[in-house]
């Protein structure tokens, strides 16, 4: 196995009131810790009365015994000071997922080739499907296809047994054009951990068939959009967006495989950034330190 | 006076009931016509029982003298055979605008430099305006500027007053961000001849402060649309739209900022689509034959 | 099998002198032989002596037998009254491609998964490689790969052998990440049948490791050019580019993969383009009818 | 007059060799100071031995009085300590500006129009311009215009009558398409202080008729950058690029028409970060702190 470039390196996620001192409290708190900076923004939603968010990735030396300490010991001191909610995570303990897939394998073909060049740095639990299609593909890589269909009956039950696959082996969730709206109950067990790719402009054509009402309506750009999956549908939280220029000769079809191109590469950004604990959720927003 | 370079052009667009041989009539007809294409773009619904779509661009000998001949020619020998609509103009014919705004210039002073540039082959008949605020910059082009306010109260007056104005001086009308809305009766007048710049990406944020909505639902793009208006407030065919990319670090105020600058192209490829003779309506879409 | 759309379709592209009554000779000759236009394009290179060029999709009943009849008689009538050249190809009759590519996978990959998908209307003959990397991944699509390894002193001989596994099976080349420079000898089997995808924005950065020389010079966008191979490294007809933006926390390796995704997406429109027989070689320049 | 958002607010860039605890020297530094951190960036080139750069915007109570108290304290106890570069700069007290301008106009009105919508926070100290095109353009923003012509034989005469004009009254230098090259005695007094916006994607097209020479290499995007002007045409860090498609029907003429675009559209970038103290110089390359 070759070495990880991320040994030694840990990222903290701060949010809390804006009030004055914060960035001199938490990089001095650092700098005793013997943590070396390497990376570092912030963001205050206004000067009055605001959050204050902040990213920091740093350095440190021995850090799978240190990072505990130093992680007891900034919740001790600086947590309570500014009423902070925080995340530390060792960029080296790499994060687990499953992907859902229904039919159209082009999402999911996306993040696999980026994971296995080593650009998308998670493990990959398994991989749950409702329709058997891709089965094969993703079976070459060596990964684990769970083929759960889902008809108007079962739904309760097919999530039940998804859920069952996933407790304790899975830290989010990504749906790379999975068809099937998961149940509220289901959306709680991963609050802003399933990220979900909507082949439109949100909030443009929320819903089915957002491609036939894109042509139906004219439009001259097409695109896609990575949220977080809330309750309420293609409402959640937008992580990432791009489009692309059509015009009238494209058909719906056209528009379609056009569409697959921007839908692959938001979601493989809003991935790789999740990876890198580059977001935060703030209300229904999302902050990405990019 | 410089030479004008459209002085020998002139531009077909045709629609009708696709079918064979229209290509071979209209190309034939034109070269008996001593016509020689310069360009040519065509297109069709689908295949079956579609609408045919032709732009073609020819320069003619003694074309003032001869183009009237031509078309009475066509009107009676190709109209017919195949039930067509069209529309021939002389491009050294400069079309005749009005222009309308409130108080923001951005948009309107785009247009006007690049009206002088050389850029816009359009005469401008008169800047017309609800508020004082551009007219010192208006006049200092040597343009008619019409204060013409409108209060809750004065509306249909104010409208008659307009249209007083316009009549007999106007081929079509540009609300480059005129921020009253337009009467049935007012759009009516002018069918599919008012270009409106919206301040979002349409379908998304119809209405009223687009970009505070924007702002409130986190998207990572903001975009502008360029439309013809119908009796449908924000629903009218779609010229041209284009989006710039914003995060989180974006106000409301910086959005708008932004949003400016692609209001500013959007509306000017539109107007110059136009008067280049390129869009075509289609139901509630446009062909554009760029 | 599924039913070929394209069984009915055929494609003309024709070049000649400009002059007057060319659209109506071709699109009469057309409609006389029961042709249906779908498409046509054209493009003067200027108004007074310039070339003519054409693109015509039609449609023809009994393709198979009649667009031999229909070529013969193109050839016979229409070609010497113009001084024309022109190509007549069967949209139902797929180019058959054969793939080179060195170690890195990824616009070999990108093309084999669009293949797959039915975006790419080709029969890929084999892939050739001086490396085993893709192997396994090749294969895995059901295609023959050829492992010629090149040295300095087998170079003459490498490509000998790759002209005789490619010599009756292959109408065009894509070098999809080939490290190896082609001979003038190999280069002439193929005349504008060679498409490269070249990891720069050309001509910025001709040759060698172009994103260490855009790092060097601190470029704020770097990007990828799909061209024809010509004798002349890095300076044949330019098909398609595009670019992606970057900033001063790019390192050469983020440069690497981040313009991974513009290769992958510009030579996969480069080949879709000229298996829709969209391209004429102009000179050194390229005239895409899109 | 309005109130200035900026009167209270000041901004830090430093540059040093990277090494650990810096971040936490300058926010305690600042915080000791009373000073409220409102935007903090940071960059290294490389984790060892390389450059640390740092933007640091804050806010300081009576900032008029105690900023000068606040620079000599970081100036006696920071600086040493870290061998730092550094620069303090009251954002409320507007950069001065000289702009040159040949004959064409579009990049010095865009720059004016924006200026004055309020979009750019500078002082326009005068207008220099080796013709008179742009004199009643810019006039009637009531700003001073500097005729002064130049000759192959009276270079070095113009240049010392614009230096006069200059000194004392202009921080830096914008050259909104002004077509003479600059001596070198000329740049040495404005080191990394002159702005040119150069009509291609560098470096690609260096010299004089790039458009000229993007119609005949037959590209796809043509582009424009902002870099500063050093003794080397062309050569000087990049600050920003842009580009745009185009195709084969795209005449010379008609590329310069989107050019001025792009041009107007990234210089405005450019000279934006640079009054919002964005950018920082790191060799032959720029740092742009967004």
């Amino acid at each position: 196995m070759k070495a990880n470039p991320y040994h030694d390196i840990a990222r903290l996620l701060i949010r809390c009131p804006d009030r004055q001192g914060i960035v001199a409290s938490v990089s001095n708190f650092l700098y005793n810790h013997r943590a070396n900076i390497t990376a570092l923004d912030q963001h205050t939603t206004c000067l009055q009365e605001g959050a204050f968010f902040m990213r920091v990735e740093f350095k440190l030396p021995q850090l799978e015994a240190t990072l505990p300490v130093l992680t007891d010991a900034f919740k001790e001191t600086i947590v309570p000071k500014y009423d902070m909610e925080f995340r530390i995570s060792h960029a080296g303990s790499l994060k687990r997922v499953a992907l859902f897939v229904s039919k159209m394998d082009h999402a999911l073909m996306e993040l696999l080739w980026r994971w296995k060049r080593g650009e998308l740095a998670m493990d990959i639990a398994c991989v749950v499907s409702n329709h058997e299609d891709c089965k094969h593909a993703v079976e070459s890589f060596g990964l684990q296809y769970f083929y759960i269909p889902v008809s108007n009956g079962n739904k309760v039950e097919a999530e039940r047994e998804i859920l069952q696959k996933l407790r304790g082996n899975v830290d989010f969730v990504i749906l790379a054009r999975y068809m099937q709206i998961l149940s509220r109950e289901f959306v709680q067990e991963y609050p802003y951990k399933i990220i979900n790719i909507h082949h439109s402009f949100l909030p443009a054509f929320v819903g089915a068939d957002p491609y036939t009402k894109a042509f139906e309506r004219g439009v001259k750009l097409v695109g896609a959009t990575a949220h977080f999956v809330t309750e309420d549908l293609d409402e959640g939280p937008i992580i990432e967006q791009d489009v692309a220029r059509v015009n009238h000769r494209f058909s719906t079809d056209r528009l379609k495989e056009l569409g697959r191109d921007i839908e692959k590469f938001v979601l493989a950004r809003a991935v790789k950034w999740y990876l890198e604990d580059r977001i935060i959720v703030d209300g229904n927003k999302t902050i990405v330190f990019i």
